[in-house]
C-alpha cells in the first residue's frame, strides 16, 4: 500500500486528491463530532464552509428535522444549536436529525476532497475501524485537517496510529511526512497525553474549558463506525 | 524565541510571512547551491519562478556577466549554463557573475517571501552560521521548501538542527510541526544518512546519478556565510 500524507487542509488542493481514496482526520474536534453524532443515530451530516452557507442549506429543510452546529475559533456560532463539542451530540438530541455543520478546519479539509473517489472520516475514536475499511486498497491519502493553516500534532499522531496498524497488515510505503508521523506515533505508544502536551490546539481547547472534550476525543477505538463523505451528494453518513 | 515552521513551499502564502523574519531551507539542492555559489564569489543570485522569466531577466545583463542555472525535476534546463548541482558552482566559473536561477521548489519558497521583513538562506552547510545570525530575534519562521508540494525530510531535519541549536541559546517555543522535527533531529544525531534513507527526494537524486551532490549537501557547517534574499531588490547576496 502506498500512503500519502498531508499536514493540513490548506496544504492540499483538489487536484492532489482527484480520484483518490482519502481519510480525513480532525481529532480536535470535527471528525470526532461526526463519528459521535452518526453513532448516536444522526441521519446525515452536511459539511458547509461558511456560516452563511450553513444558514442557506438550513432553509431547504423542515423545521425540527435539522440542527445547526459548528464553531469559529473553538467557540459556538451565535444562533446555532450546537458548537463543536462531541459531548453535546447525544442520542437524545441527534437521532434522526440532519446536522448542518461548519467548522474552522475539518469542513475545509472535506471541501478539498470534492473530486476524491471516496472519503472516510477518522479520529482516534474509530481508527481501527477505518483501518479495516481501507486495508485492502493499493493507495490511500491521509489528510490531517490541522488548525488554521498549520499542522496539528493530534491529527498527525492519529495518522501515525492508522499507518502503524496498516503496516501490520502488509507492506506500507509512506512519504516523508508519513514516515516521521509513524515514528512519532510508535515512540509515543501508551503515552498519548505526554506526547500531546505540546500540542498547540489541544492546549487552546483546555484553556477554553474544553478539557472533557479533549479527553473524549483521545479515546482509542471506542466506536466501530466509519462515516463516509459523498462529495457528489454533499453529505456524510454511515 | 517563537519559532514557526512550514512543511513545504506551497503550504504557505505570502500573508503568513508578511513582516516576518524567514529562513528558507532547500537542502537538496537549491539553498545548498546558493550558499556554495556565493561562498565561491558569485556577485548575486536572482531567483526566478519560470524558465521564461529567467530568460527575460537575462536580457537585462551584458553577455558573460551572468550564468543561467536551474532544473526541472532534478534535470538541467535545456540551453542553460548549469543545472542545480552545487559541485558545478566552482570559484573558477562563478566568481563575479550574476546567477539567474530557477528551480522546482526553492525559488517557489522564496517567491512566498515577497512581503517578508528579511529572508535568510539555509542548509546543513551553513546551519550554525544561520543560528548565529538569528539567535537574538524574538520570532522566526523556518520555511522548508519541500519537493513538488510535499514535505521533504532533508529540509525538515535541517530545520530540526537549527531549532536544536537555537534552543541551546535560550527558551525556544516551537509549533507542532517544529516540535516533531526537533525530536526527529535529536533522535537522529550522528546518523543523518540512516535517518534520511527513506527520504523520497534524496533517493530520486541518487537514482539519477546525483549521489555526490547528496553527500556534499549533507555536510554540516562547512560554510560560514549566510546569504540574504532581498525581496524588494529581487536578489540574493552575502
Amino acid at each position: 500500500m502506498i500512503i500519502e500524507t498531508y499536514p493540513f487542509a490548506t496544504a492540499v488542493n483538489e487536484e492532489d486528491l482527484t480520484g483518490k481514496s482519502v481519510v480525513v482526520i480532525d481529532v480536535l474536534r470535527a471528525t470526532s463530532v461526526m463519528i459521535t453524532a452518526l453513532e448516536n443515530g444522526a441521519k446525515e451530516i452536511i459539511p458547509v464552509i461558511t456560516v452563511k452557507g450553513a444558514l442557506q442549506v438550513a432553509k431547504k429543510f423542515k423545521p425540527d428535522s435539522y440542527l445547526l452546529c459548528g464553531e469559529r475559533n473553538a467557540v459556538k456560532i451565535d444562533g446555532f444549536d450546537f458548537g463543536n463539542s462531541p459531548l453535546e451530540f447525544s442520542r437524545e438530541v441527534v437521532a434522526g436529525k440532519t446536522l448542518i455543520m461548519t467548522t474552522t478546519n475539518g469542513t475545509k479539509a472535506l471541501n478539498a476532497c470534492r473530486k476524491a473517489k471516496e472519503v472516510y472520516i477518522a479520529g482516534f475514536l474509530n481508527a481501527n475501524a477505518v483501518v479495516k475499511k481501507i486495508r485492502d486498497k493499493s493507495e490511500i491519502v491521509l489528510l490531517c485537517s490541522g488548525t488554521n493553516g498549520k499542522f496539528s500534532l493530534d491529527d498527525g499522531l492519529c495518522a501515525g496510529m492508522i499507518m502503524d496498524k496498516l503496516s501490520e497488515n502488509g507492506h506500507a510505503v509512506t512519504d516523508d511526512l508519513g514516515h516521521i508521523l509513524l515514528k512519532t506515533w510508535q515512540s509515543s505508544k501508551g503515552s498519548l497525553d505526554q506526547t500531546l502536551k505540546n500540542c498547540y490546539h489541544l492546549n487552546v481547547l483546555v484553556e477554553n474549558g474544553f478539557e472533557k472534550d479533549v479527553d473524549y476525543c483521545l479515546q482509542k477505538n471506542t466506536h466501530l463506525i466509519v462515516p463516509v463523505y459523498k462529495p457528489d451528494k454533499g453529505n456524510i453518513h454511515v
